[in-house]
């Protein structure tokens, strides 16, 4: 990474990193500020500058900063401490930042460091890595706040005082019998506000909702946002409590989330970390998805050898094929879009079938009729033939309401045959409305210059 | 709202629901459950049965249970209730909650009402209503904790104790000086930690983080994303504290601005509640991104006009031009629905133009080759003509290659130039790359067949 002079980052911290003294002049510059607004002071930094800062700044501030950074940046910084110091920032990190992170470094480094790694830590790390990477278990903590049944809530929060520090978060605490089987909750609020002498299995919650670890994270961040939870607890098959999901990791799932479906839309593949990718694994993704829709844009140029004829003698025909499928293919983008968007907010359900496709047809001939009279007046102004000014018109009307009726029914009934109805987006429908529409155009064309 | 019988809801329900002793029916079946899943229950009711559920259940999990159904859904089943019913729903919901739904409420109904409210709660509606509809003012509750400086930790936690059950959030306090001036923050945790004698002046936080009530909302959710608070403090130009942002309203932020990502990449324009939207509404809005794509389109028109000689001597030319069109289109789509969403996740930062053109490129070369040599199989299956596989299997490298570079380039310039780069997505790259690479096809297909 090259020193670049962001606007932000002053020659002052430039000064602060050179100085003899720097660690000093670091904690005192950085001490108020809060670990966020440091990584983005320092985001423009060479990583050996950041990696001083942060040993400057040590636990937890220093560590806090590292963990702001992307996992790529993250190892770039890394590679700048001693294996000694290494072996320090893993015991410190989070446990579910921890374990992403160990997966990303590569293995020579991590059998090298892991060994340094107080005992505690390399065998969460270890529990940690070996969940599938779309699970709950991937990207669930292990610092909650647990709790016995039987202890007081002046005694329960005695020991919370004691953990406070170490804890994601206190404001749940999670109530397990003596084989850490789940069997209550508790909150801060609940504790603050109960009698003292009360014991923990009089006060706690029963009603638990919790998820598998092998449940999938969307679902787990689904539950979070629907309850309104602070977090969530995550138990195995017997039932034992091994971690908590916290809100925090809901909007990351729910960001991720939105770019998988966006790709979908865009026919562009699964996600993949662009920038890091390599060429040929971007361009084969795409490709795979481009040669589908060649594959039925040959139909095309079949529809258009049958109808040789017609385009011979009327060459006039041609020059609004593109304007043509354009505009049917976009009204298709437009209905498809918001109907594939709207199942998956769940603003449009199932049932709404005929409601919507209904709404689309009016749509669509409202707007049909009132394009359709432009490229009208269009063909008529390139052509002065009264007879293909008619031709392009009906032939526009009937291609917009196609796209739009295609374009919300095709993913609602993917949707009903349990397929993704992502897969009809834009550029599928663009394609099958090219095809059909084409053929709408020569039936047209026929009628009207034979009739 | 017809009644259905979902799966989930038995006739257990139906009969509770029409039992004599329903109330205390309801009550017993639904006490230990959580808001949401009897939500879930009950959605497939009809609108009445709902109301007798909320009334059953009374404050807090009947107002729970309203809160947990959209606007619209919300304006049925409260026309259920009695007037004064309403006004007690009204006093009873989240302060946010409320005033986005007294916002969707007929204004008769509203003028009815709002007399019956008490007094404290109808001016915060009336407040909270005031603030524009994207702003940090529009989705901050005012149910928030607030202590002064002066106190001790001790009577902090005993305040706390009263005001807890009113409360959205406990965790996060707010100190105020006597002119409601925000000066700091103390959490749960920290409360729980410090010596009972402690001022909460010595404990409190003083580097705040906190937004203006006009502060646009997205900007707030990004802001407790990256900090992840629990909430962040909402301030007026004073700098009093006048509400709070909490967590759970992150989500659904994220969510409503990736809607509205996704109808921009599908040229479907701004977001509207689909379901309730008209249809003029709906078509208005479509029919002017149309209209736009429809004059580019005309471009095309006139460029084949200019060809139709070369059109009139080989006719074939023109049934590729769909598949050329297309394949060009969705290559661009590809590119730009990649390059606009890491733009708008910060995947893909603005000093990475020339890497993601290079990359892009790239891309289109292998893509382009490999894709061009297919086609020309197919022209030459179709038609037999060795100087058309040659054109279309041209013409086909230079369209994927021009879609692929103009789908990264257009967003990036877009953004450099401050405008938004969704106004480059699918079918506004698709509309340009169709009179581009016409261009292209017909100067390919002039050095062949006159050369």
């Amino acid at each position: 990474m090259e020193e670049k002079k962001g606007s932000l980052i002053g020659p002052e911290i430039l000064e602060i990193l050179s100085s003899p003294q720097s660690a000093d002049k670091i904690r005192e510059s950085f001490a108020e500020m809060l670990p966020y607004d440091i990584f983005v002071l320092c985001d423009d930094l060479q990583d050996d500058q950041i990696a001083r800062c942060i040993k400057a700044l040590g636990v937890p501030t220093g560590i806090e900063l590292f963990q702001e950074f992307n996992d790529e940046r993250k190892r770039e910084i890394f590679s700048c401490f001693s294996r000694e110091w290494m072996a320090d920032i893993l015991e410190e990190m989070d446990p579910d930042e921890r374990a992403d992170f160990v997966n990303v470094l590569p293995e020579e480094l991590t059998e090298e460091i892991l060994p340094l790694v107080a005992r505690a830590e390399r065998l969460d790390i270890k529990k940690l890595m070996e969940y599938e990477e779309e699970t709950a278990g991937a990207i669930m903590t292990t610092d909650y706040a647990v709790l016995p049944p039987d202890i007081t809530v002046k005694s329960a929060l005695e020991r919370l005082k004691l953990q406070a520090f170490d804890k994601e978060t206190i404001y749940y605490i999670y109530v397990t019998d003596d084989q850490r089987r789940l069997i209550g909750l508790v909150t801060l609020r609940d504790l603050i506000v109960s009698l003292s002498y009360k014991k923990m299995e009089d006060i706690m919650r029963t009603n638990l909702v919790s998820a598998n670890v092998s449940e999938d994270k969307e679902r787990v961040a689904e539950m979070l946002h629907h309850y309104d939870f602070l977090a969530i607890p995550i138990v195995n098959d017997g039932n034992c409590l091994v971690g908590i999901v916290t809100v925090d990791d809901v909007v990351d799932v729910v960001i991720e989330e939105s770019t998988e479906d966006i790709y979908k839309y865009g026919a562009a593949g699964e996600y993949i970390d662009y920038m890091s990718a390599n060429f040929f694994r971007v361009a084969r993704q795409r490709a795979f998805w481009l040669l589908i829709l060649i594959f039925v844009g040959f139909i095309t140029a079949w529809v258009l050898k049958q109808n040789s004829v017609m385009l011979e003698t009327v060459v006039a025909l041609s020059f609004f094929i593109p304007l043509l499928l354009g505009s049917g293919g976009n009204a298709g983008t437009q209905s498809s879009t918001v109907v594939i968007r709207g199942l998956a907010t769940g603003d449009i359900k199932m049932d709404d079938l005929m409601t919507v496709v209904r709404k689309e047809l009016i749509v669509g001939v409202i707007m049909g009729a009132s394009l359709g009279s432009i490229v009208t007046l269009r063909a008529l102004w390139l052509e002065k033939d009264i007879r293909l000014g008619i031709v392009v018109g009906l032939a526009m009307i009937a291609t917009i309401i196609l796209g739009t009726v295609l374009g919300a029914l095709l993913p609602i009934l993917f949707k009903k045959m349990k397929l993704d109805p992502a897969l009809m987006s834009g550029p599928f429908i663009t394609s099958i409305v090219d095809v059909v529409s084409l053929m709408i155009y020569f039936r047209i064309a026929f009628m009207v210059f034979s009739g």
